[in-house]
């Protein structure tokens, strides 16, 4: 079945990879890429895929239709074995101001359900959705790289914080904004952040008080590696790093993602035993021969041709 | 029967909380709030308590009558819906000096029971009770600032890693003294620090070598999240810090410092799974709309009148 | 059976203690202590080891010898009652350049098996002894600081995960390397890392790139807790923080490690538990009588004789 | 997009649901429902769904169509809140015969990829597909009745473990086939067996000598907890059960089913930590007061009306 | 504060312990012993405290008065040095008939809150409180031998799964309660019963349709360990089992229990490694010397006398 | 230097596997097999080693030389890739009397050290040491099937819970005998037997009151799979068992061991994963091809000829 939306983007492929030496320039002009509304993909340069959230006049709150795509959009990424490694942005003025409330409302300020027990399974039903809108990025093997501006508010900050490397430029400022509105933040920000970086003071004091944290804060808490001077030069270093991963055996950067993520939510002897059992076929792969070789010959990664994961 | 020394306090109330409008002079004035002996506990602001630690002639000394009142006092606090933020700080000079050898040598260095497994047993129930006094601090659902001037020593340590927001002065110090005194520190601060601060090299070189730590390497770790000047800029940023808290809806704030702790101590995906299944009741409240609404119309959450919980 | 090389070096105990007093020049000079072939083993001070990778020739690249050298050189040590701490360096110009790729090409490039499930096994096999190379690291009570100066490349960052406290040169980098070498790293960094620096953005992209990280990123993000102008002047400070642990009681010092260690892999809870479990025999030392008297007697633990352990 | 199937199957619901009054000849005879090739889907009585594994002439044997069409079957049924039970059974003379090695040999025999890391990568997509099928009987939170006559091999271990009730005939018997192809069972049998019964050594010896267990084996170790005659009484001792079950509030009913599992997985601490908050909202349903009322009426919960869920 | 009631039952030592030679005629005459009105605690025995749930007049149903007295009663318990094992039954004519609707309607079918989420804070406070009642069962740690007769109904089950060993009459029959008046049982029976019989299915059967299961069912699938042929002869029948326990070394029947729970909810590794930290104090006991000294001479361990703990 | 024992042993080859043809008298003739003086280790037919407790004259007590001979021979099983299954059980009349306490008392009745710390530092040694030994039978990849005749006591437990099948004759009887000596049993009775039966009431009595539990009962609690008229036949019964399973692939065998011990202490969900993981390579080998290709042709397993692994 998730063929049918498959071969529709496929069939897009022109509009999907459309011009690989026109990089900087497309990344935030054009609109979705059909049939998405709300998410441009386009193939910056080989096995590099670029998805921006794409709802400038919005603000690129996420509205109903942003819930579902994102999880079409990454279970395709997760599927293209062209694909080796995710930049993900924003376009227009900000990264994203959060949920669309105004989209939103229905679901969430006037739940269905006879009584208070079957109100709560609606509303269990449509969280668990939510969750699983940013869970894909992880599920997806390939990295991520984001890549953030201006604001990032409330769900934003629950997206990135299920990417892998954090980027931002001089401007951007970061808000748990979930408790203004008087809930507790439900979709990854409460059960990431305090795994992103190392202070829980400084943790506890974003979750609880909804303040804004700017970039300078964000570089020093360790949120984001690297901060740029403005968007342009920031997605120029993001396509950088992601063009070092996407040179790497496929193999490699793959299973270091996934046994990261592992290790993350183990011990670290339940991590060791994991690892070992990937690398029972995982090193059997040639690349580890081809990058061997290279690697005694001098050579560069990138001077590798790896097969299709 | 936890309700006779619960009475004896209310009763007190004029004096736990004494004068509204006079904060700043109060934290630091005054002794011990009857029944207590070694803690002061006053409302500084709506829905704020200010918790002091009160033995500044033993230089906050921690003696058999504050572990006990330690536990008291939260579970009263836990229980007082009129609180929704918790500040804690110490009075005199500096914050503590940690656990007082001389009151307490008894238990612990003359241990009671016929051999030594019977000793063994009776130090189980004196450590047992030592952390129980701690842990009341994260079982109470409700935010605690800690504010920290001069020295935080030994106990001390074990005290502030169970607290959520950590605040210090310029000149405080802080110093994990138990290897000092021929023991493993066995009241939290094995096993809180290192999920504090990101350093793990940091960790164990403090609890190894009992060095002490500065402010600003304290700043800089993570271990608070702020440094001010001198005490008195420390509880008014504290108690700023606490009112924004106690403005935002209690239904919101204290969901977030449950599944804070809760993430803490599980996998993302099993942190999920709970938030989920708590917000299945908690997204059900009038505080949602309520906060939705001041959202949309551009409001403060501290215009908002929020039910107590 | 483990006797026959035990008593073989401690035959040679006038090499491996050789000069009590000749700490600075000793610790890069003379060559590995037999039977070791890439190891020096010294003792520079009372209950201080010194262990040195020593192959400078070969930029202390990790060969076959090592590999079994380790495990045993470390449960010497563990076994050790003389040993209270460890410092771990580099002989030479370097920390190391990691993995003997060349050495050990053979078992990795071209492992031995009928099918692929037997090639797979017999990986097992080798990666589980590698990882168990540095897990003794862990295993061994006795707190280790590794002291990296120049280079630490690959299975060196495995190794200096292991460690206790992490202290550097100015000149010292670290790097990521085995996506470079098309495998996801399988001895311990991707499993470490990520619970020893509290970025966690840094630490994919240090791992997905394989980029250089120097002396300076690797302080501020708590790598490393302190960082030396040179090689001698970080030898000395290794010596004096060993110094600072050699003096207190080994009792607390290893039951110190031995919970930070258990409080990494479990919830507070648990950990709380465990240490309760602990403290109800290694409360009952002699070493606490002892240093609390010293305490009151404002004596410096350095002046208190403990028994060994 | 699952709407496009969804809405193909409720086309069908004459056929879905076909005759109320109908169910004991119905459950053997006709054939698949469409859009299904592989089960046949009927209402036999209100509440209760039945799926039978149709593929009679191939002996129920698992072909690529069955593990696609479990899965959506099971997620229109998780969906569908009419349904509060299932009841599964074997169409023909057997429960299942297990895999249908030639239907799925090319994929598990002839895996893709170019070299035995890529092998492995696709190898890991297709076993993950397979055991996928299974857990979406867990992922319902409908209990399942799980009702077996004659054979049950191989992967039919996998699939009744999964399910909540099991039955069976006096002919019935299992093998856990797997070790007989060369393979460890990697769907679920070794991963749920052993909680589902009692003695371990039993679960151990079938594991790993592939014996038949008969019935009464299967009563007696608790496999079953009930044997019929022969299928007949079987099914509608199966029914009987069903209709007990759908007779009782829905969100009593799915929220035993769901905190029983959690509670296989989590220490009973964690088991009641869940308990209670789940039990926050769904204790606010009427379904508690109209069977509160019921019981004090001594009237019987199939005399009330509970609402959808 | 404990000390006030304690004072006070202490005080009534005289009627807690009353006649120590006339166990069999007591145990099901008298009232209850104050302060309690819901328990009756005797002494049947050196070291042996019979805790009988007495209200017989209302089937032994459990009121609010119930819920607290069980936790003052086993606190006592638990720190009464005297005490060494619990035998717990039920006066009248059956063991329980569970929760009391009448007296709990209030509680839960009329909860407090301006809201559903404060309603669902408070159901959060009185299920945590209930389920504590049964939790204090396995935090004490003197065994706990419940002997059942008649109707075990409910939160019946939820208590005797609390307990350490089940013993039955023959006219015993168990019921699981819950879902007959629309909820999922929450105080302990969903997380505890699959963790005391073998068989799941079994366990999901009675969960789910709440039918009865008779004494020779409940010998047989593991949840009784001796089926008695009337009351009188179980409680003699419990009575020498606990006394076989309470002429062990208490240090060795204590470390049991608690090893047994450890286990229950860990791994076997961390069970291990526990057990070990455990042993380090307990091991150290004289009980050890005195039972192995006894052994050797052929003595029984009745013989020897070990100190309180 | 495990080398130089291994040699010693495969030296005596001819009488580690003496008589292939001579299987029914060999098994309890003879005496250890050197280097061992309490085991006798014996091939009573292809890929199956059969290991002996050997001390008949001491009721097969296990002395200091068991804990450390056990380690060695397992050890070696583990790696001598002739061995598929081990066959365990008793010389002379009873299967083991437990530890043999005279010549292991200076070890646990007089253990080292200067003060209580120092005491319980090498008492955790010895216990690790003693827990290993068992430890051993589940870390060797190769099924354990254990066959009990007359008494099992004690150590006797611990040892055959490790074990992967247990058989028995109708004489013999077990006995969890460590709370008669004084101390909870701390080398794995208390964290194995619960996984292994399925009434934890039952496992409760045995371990709280040493009481004896007979065949008939180990067979219903399935503690033991079958019950043997007498050792004789059992042996035999053993050895068709063992037979079973040497002739399947030890790729599926050895596999299956290593998930269903993983799965004993992880969730369903982890347990799955780690198996998609481990056939990722296992699902590579020849080995299913081969079994299947059997199969298909209606051949046994026993006609396929498997490559070592």
């Amino acid at each position: 079945m998730n063929s049918i939306v498959r071969a529709a983007v496929l069939g897009n492929r022109g509009l999907w990879f459309p011009a690989l030496n026109a990089v900087k320039t497309m990344s935030t002009s054009g609109g979705p890429t059909p049939p998405f509304t709300t998410l441009s993909v386009t193939q910056p340069a080989n096995h590099i895929t670029h998805v921006e959230l794409h709802r400038p006049e919005k603000r690129n709150a996420m509205n109903k239709a942003y819930w579902r795509e994102m999880v079409e959009c990454f279970n395709q990424i997760a599927e293209d074995s062209e694909c080796r490694v995710v930049v993900f942005s924003g376009a227009g003025k900000l990264f994203t101001a959060g949920i669309d409330l105004m989209d939103i409302a229905g679901d969430l300020l006037q739940p269905q359900g006879d009584d208070t027990a079957r109100v709560a399974w609606y509303i269990r039903g449509i969280i668990s959705k939510y969750q699983n809108t940013f869970s894909v990025i992880e599920k997806c093997p390939k990295p991520v790289v984001v890549a953030v501006h201006g604001a990032c508010v409330g769900a934003g900050v629950d997206l990135i914080t299920a990417c892998d490397i954090r980027l931002c430029t001089q401007d951007a400022w970061f808000q748990v904004k979930e408790v203004d509105i008087g809930l507790a933040a439900d979709v990854g920000t409460l059960q990431r952040l305090p795994k992103v970086i190392g202070s829980r003071s400084l943790v506890n004091e974003l979750a609880l008080t909804a303040r804004k944290m700017h970039s300078d804060e964000a570089k020093s808490c360790g949120l984001v590696s690297r901060v740029f001077p403005d968007k342009e030069s920031m997605i120029t270093g993001a396509l950088e790093i992601a063009g070092e991963i996407a040179s790497r055996s496929p193999v490699a950067v793959q299973g270091t993602k996934i046994n990261l993520l592992y290790s993350r939510d183990h011990s670290v002897t339940e991590g060791l035993d994991y690892m070992v059992t990937w690398n029972m076929s995982m090193l059997q792969t040639q690349d580890l021969m081809k990058s061997a070789q290279a690697a005694l010959e001098k050579k560069s990664p990138k001077d590798v041709t790896f097969s299709k994961l």
